[in-house]
């Protein structure tokens, strides 16, 4: 696959040296490490950090930003960050309420997340973690605690940024990262591979076939199914997504329709309809929806679905204002 | 190409009904075609409207928000929108002080838009147009007039939007979109082709190269090129637009990194870089920047670099807040 790079092993590095010049009003690269922060801080509240693999941009690095991430440490395309570069951007995002560490439940990332948790803390630095685990695809209903983290991440980190906002404390920020990931589900489909820089596509979908519920760096989704219509598609997620998270009419909630790089916003937007109309039969009200190409898998093909099903507390933190370079939200509006 | 869509004839339709249902709070569909209106609209400040071929989200519908265009005629896919379109979307979002259409310079939106200024007219609505032409891979420098339209455009109506807020009579709004337009300069480059729904790719590009100057639906390049490292693609690209911009040390910008589509985030920002490093050689200041896929051509891999020069009038319009769906400026921040 051709690609806009210079030397492949520069490509994380380099691209982060892009998004720090065009973004050193507000963010600054942590030094030696693949990591970022904001400038501004208050040392008055919990911090929060997050990060993992590249190649999902906007996430990580698009996380960071008012009401939303302080820090996110960055690994190699499709690998985890090392410990001493989540300790580096531990120590660089700390405040005196400490550190939550927002990490999608991979082996890669939580065992090396742990680690700098650990070094950091022989260091003084209060740190905690909560493990987003949304993907439904990637373990059944019952084991929850199993599955992947994917495109919920932002969902979980627009409430639990505002939480850090109000003034959460380390522990309350933690509970409520729990609670909001407890109450947000994915669901994700892929027309086409993708390829790491310098590699080919180390998988492969036939020409007339998509992968139901592929997680977010190729793994094999619940079943290979012959291409269907964009309708019959988003049914099948839905109907999936309702049932697991046990949406029930009068719930409330926000969608995010996520694009995994190649899908045009026309055909997302013809996703959101569908989510829209069968969410309306379900008696479900959306309260926001979320439309666009957040959590990627280079240049993927495919698209998943996120719900965070709302309750008081959690509507209230989604409203509040978020502003990163690629998400939004105003708060209320007169 | 498997693409995520019901009946291939049905795309923008559905997709126009997604994004309504999504943003049901703030635009409303314009009955009967494909286009699209903001719910609040001012009678008492001009009206921008937009509009083109379908494939270049989120160009055009969304260049519609706070700050930015009223309102979009919508096309097929790569085709233009009729007059009749355009004639309901400017009778939707007509105001007391008239109508600014912001045309991209291909052959048929500027006869359609043409035809509905006339038509429009007839029924006592008041409408100008200002014609973006900022590719300058379409036309040799002399010939700017000629020049087709690209991703420029959304700099060019987030001024526009600036200046329509700020009171601007239309004889006023269209002088200063002539003159964002005088002040912009786009160049792209494509690696792979697109296709448009239900259709193969309509051109190739081979492995080992690239086309420098492709135009937004493909159009020939200027050249095209063994593919070469992302520095030395911009360098190029960046070099013809100084040049053609006659930029000089001490001038401020505005500089857009667009991608086309299947384009990631990763090579978009390594591409900044070098824009950066190259600008400030050339001790040009970068006042802002925008990185992401803002005017696509479908899936097509490759990105556009368009340039803003500003002269004092521009930068006080551009600093003005602005939110779009895909876009937004807060104004100047504290």
């Amino acid at each position: 696959m051709k690609k806009l790079i210079n030397e492949v092993d520069d490509v994380v590095s380099e691209s982060l040296e892009g998004f720090v010049a065009a973004h050193h009003r507000t963010h600054r690269k942590v030094d030696d490490v693949n990591g970022l922060v904001l400038k501004k801080i208050s040392n008055k509240k919990v911090s929060i950090i997050t990060g993992g693999g590249s190649g999902h941009e906007p996430v990580f690095i698009g996380l960071t930003g008012e009401g939303m991430a302080n820090g996110v440490a960055l690994g190699n395309v499709f690998a985890s960050p090392d410990p001493q570069t989540i300790l580096e951007v531990m120590k660089a995002a700390h405040t005196d309420e400490g550190v939550l560490c927002l990490v999608i439940n991979y082996a890669g990332d939580t065992m090396n997340f742990e680690m700098a948790s650990e070094l950091a803390e022989l260091d003084g630095l209060k740190v905690e973690t909560a493990l987003v685990t949304d993907d439904i695809a990637s373990a059944p209903k019952g084991q929850e605690s199993e599955r992947r983290g994917v495109a919920g991440l932002l969902l979980i980190t627009k409430v639990t940024g505002a939480a850090t906002e109000k003034g959460y404390s380390l522990a309350e920020s933690r509970q409520l990262a729990e609670k909001a990931n407890e109450h947000t589900r994915t669901l994700g489909i892929a027309l086409t591979p993708c390829s790491i820089p310098g590699s080919k596509p180390n998988f492969s979908i036939k020409e007339d076939e998509f992968e139901f519920g592929m997680g977010i760096h190729g793994e094999p989704g619940i079943k290979t199914k012959k291409l269907e219509t964009a309708d019959e598609i988003v049914k099948d997620m839905v109907t999936a997504l309702v049932n697991d998270l046990e949406l029930k009419e009068g719930d409330e909630a926000v969608v995010l329709v996520n694009g995994t790089g190649a899908t045009t916003l026309l055909e997302l937007n013809i996703v959101y309809r569908q989510v829209a109309t069968l969410l309306e039969k379900e008696g479900v009200l959306i309260h926001d929806s979320i439309i666009g190409s957040h959590c990627t898998s280079l240049e993927m093909a495919g698209a998943s679905i996120s719900i965070l099903k709302l309750d008081d507390e959690l509507k209230h933190l989604y409203n509040e204002p978020a502003y990163t370079s690629y998400f939004y939200k105003r708060g209320e509006q007169s």
